[in-house]
């Protein structure tokens, strides 16, 4: 089952699709030369957002939760994805630890860690599940619905190197995306793989920096492949030293939001498009939908009242937020059955290994849906995104999915530039 | 729908299944430091044979003729293993001429070479077909029953580089086994990549290179893994010189085959194997099931009649037959509806996209099914052979695929010890 598009605009995004479908063979061998150059992240997952006339990331998850929503019968997709990214970051890799968030009692993310260690097991790996939180002092077996298991074993720390007891692996794989900083535990691992590098964690990434990557990026692939830019790629801008609750640098965002919804405006206009213009606000080094809002005019951004200002002043873990990154909004436009549904498509190495859809019966179409406890339905992917198929209209599932495929890509290649220069300087050789 | 293994010896392969299970993690470790060591060969399909107590290949082709028999299912297997394939060997490659076999009506065959070039296309090539055939002398489209078409174009050569008119490919991918020698235009194509490379075509392979190559490969193999390699390798031994037509080293091959049916008797004992032995007695340089006889005691082989002499004296292309490969014969136990079925599984790179079985109800368990002009039905394999399931029976659907995977996997790293044991010696550096 595929989301209904509903929009009257289907002609810009037909065109795109269009677009992609035309010129699949050169998309994917720019891709192939981008791969090149750039070392694919182990794995990823991106949220897109699919306004009829335009189809755009709006965040590049580095520790992906949702593998146990993916399609089964793509499983061998992934299995072969993950051999090649151990062969690419760890190829003599025997053992892996594999670091999950420290949630114990969220079925849904616990099925996710459980495929992923099915997945890494079919690679070859030994698999074990050390875990950051404290509670944990010894194997602790996890139940799940479906019968199985997991053991969950405190984290052991020698010399340079990171285990479990009795287990000393040449790889660690973070699902923990160090929100809360990098424990103490996980520094200076200098003689094991960390994947994905700690700096990649949320205590150190900031949305502006995959932001600035992707504009870079999807620039030199819309000029390759002949398409505007901004058909992919939603305009941003950032506002710093901020202080919500003492009213600080209110003026200054109002300004910033106000040029970038003329400019929205302006190519609405160019392209015909009717729908009202929206940005979002996010705290730059947020994570799991806090510290957002929608605004649709600037003048809402003075006098904020308590409520709103307690809202956009906190993240994750408790941190403040004093910068933002300010991003155009992409109304969502797919729906089933009346239902908002936004696609979220995986990668494993530099391969589309699946997605599903995020369907959600109880908000608006350009509102955030991966608030804090928001409850949607995952929809697999009925259809892989690698076989565009041009004896099928543009809009076709194997289409349309393979567009979500590029535009994830995309994403994903972002990712590799932003780690890449945001890794710490490397110490001079002695 | 999986053959049923027709056996009362389901003991000793249920052993030999569930030990590959049981060491999925150390087989898939051991496979990942093999292909650091070696190249996998761009594609490969290897026939098995399973008698219930053994599972081993008969041949490894480097040409693989049977795309089309695989299930859609897995074409994104399929698509992804080749982007593997063609960024180990021909990264840059923007184009790529596919040199098919010089069957103009096999509507089988042609739908097989559809279905490469759908999944080259895929990994960002253009691609165009240049054949070797006389007759085409200008673009030829030739009609698939399926409603689509492949246009054959006339060889050009410029230079050290081949391509047809108005195309000049990076790569040239040999799907033609060149039989009948390297045709004068395909020879110092020293400007382009030619996958496999030439000297891997049937002029020149010979089939006991690749006996002694997966004797090796399996040796080690099964010393890591822990299990008796006979369980997996077929006996071999070869016989050269001969003149079927004078009758000459007709007494040395039947002495050697007597030989070695003592040895499978041996072992036969050993396991308590009931079942009458056999050798295959083959041309060591044939192909296409030709120049190939079944022999259960070696007096067959004196005074052979002119129709048997006729018959392996000759193979592919009139070239006449002095070497033989003697190997020994595995029974087929696997059986559909009462025909004998016969796996054969398919490889991009180095992973396994899929396979079907062989399906044939005039034969015998113990006879060629690959023999010139045999009729037999494909039946795609339900699953893939990379999911191995540790909670169901040793022989159920995952877990035979499996077991085909990793023998066929094990045929294909005995094809790149072959292949690189065979290349012709580099001329020294100026």
């Amino acid at each position: 089952m595929v989301p209904h598009l509903t929009t009257a605009l289907t002609g810009p995004l037909l065109e795109l699709e269009k677009h992609f479908l035309d010129n699949a063979t050169a998309i994917e061998r720019w891709m192939r030369s981008q791969w090149q150059e750039h070392m694919p992240p182990f794995y990823g997952s991106t949220d897109l957002r699919n306004s009829g006339f335009k189809l755009a990331p709006v965040d590049l998850n580095l520790f992906p939760g949702g593998f146990n929503n993916l399609n089964d019968a793509f499983l061998p997709l992934c299995v072969q994805a993950a051999q090649s990214a151990v062969e690419r970051i760890c190829v003599g890799a025997r053992s892996i630890l594999l670091v999950p968030e420290n949630h114990t009692r969220n079925q849904f993310y616990l099925q996710n860690v459980a495929k992923l260690v099915s997945i890494l097991r079919l690679t070859g790996l030994e698999v074990r599940l050390g875990s950051l939180l404290p509670e944990i002092t010894e194997p602790t077996v996890v139940e799940l619905p479906n019968g199985a298991s997991l053991t969950l074993e405190p984290l052991v720390r020698h010399g340079n190197r990171l285990g479990v007891k009795g287990f000393d692996p040449c790889a660690v794989l973070l699902n923990n995306d160090l929100s809360a900083g990098i424990p103490a535990l996980m520094n200076e691992l200098h003689d094991q793989w960390v994947i994905p590098p700690v700096h990649a964690g949320w205590h150190a990434r900031r949305k502006s920096n995959h932001a600035a990557a992707y504009d870079r990026v999807t620039r030199d692939f819309c000029s390759a492949i002949g398409i505007d830019p901004w058909r992919i790629n939603p305009a941003f801008d950032t506002c710093s030293g901020l202080d919500f609750h003492a009213r600080t640098g209110e003026q200054e965002l109002a300004d910033k939001v106000a040029t970038m919804l003329d400019g929205i405006r302006a190519k609405y206009k160019e392209y015909g498009v009717s729908d009202e213009p929206f940005v979002v606000v996010k705290a730059d080094a947020g994570t799991y939908g806090m510290g957002v809002m929608t605004v649709k005019d600037a003048a809402e951004l003075i006098g904020l009242n308590r409520k709103q200002r307690n809202k956009m002043s906190v993240v994750k873990e408790g941190l403040e937020v004093h910068d933002v990154i300010i991003q155009e909004g992409v109304h969502t436009f797919e729906t089933l059955n009346g239902a908002v549904a936004e696609p979220v498509v995986y990668m494993m190495d530099h391969y589309v290994v699946g997605g599903f859809y995020r369907v959600h019966t109880q908000r608006g179409r350009d509102e955030n849906l991966n608030a804090p406890g928001m409850h949607f339905e995952p929809l697999a992917f009925e259809a892989p995104c690698s076989l565009p198929d041009s004896n099928q209209e543009p809009d076709a599932a194997p289409n349309r999915f393979y567009a979500y495929g590029v535009v994830a890509r995309l994403a994903l290649l972002a990712a590799s530039v932003e780690i890449e220069e945001t890794a710490p300087a490397v110490a001079a050789e002695a």
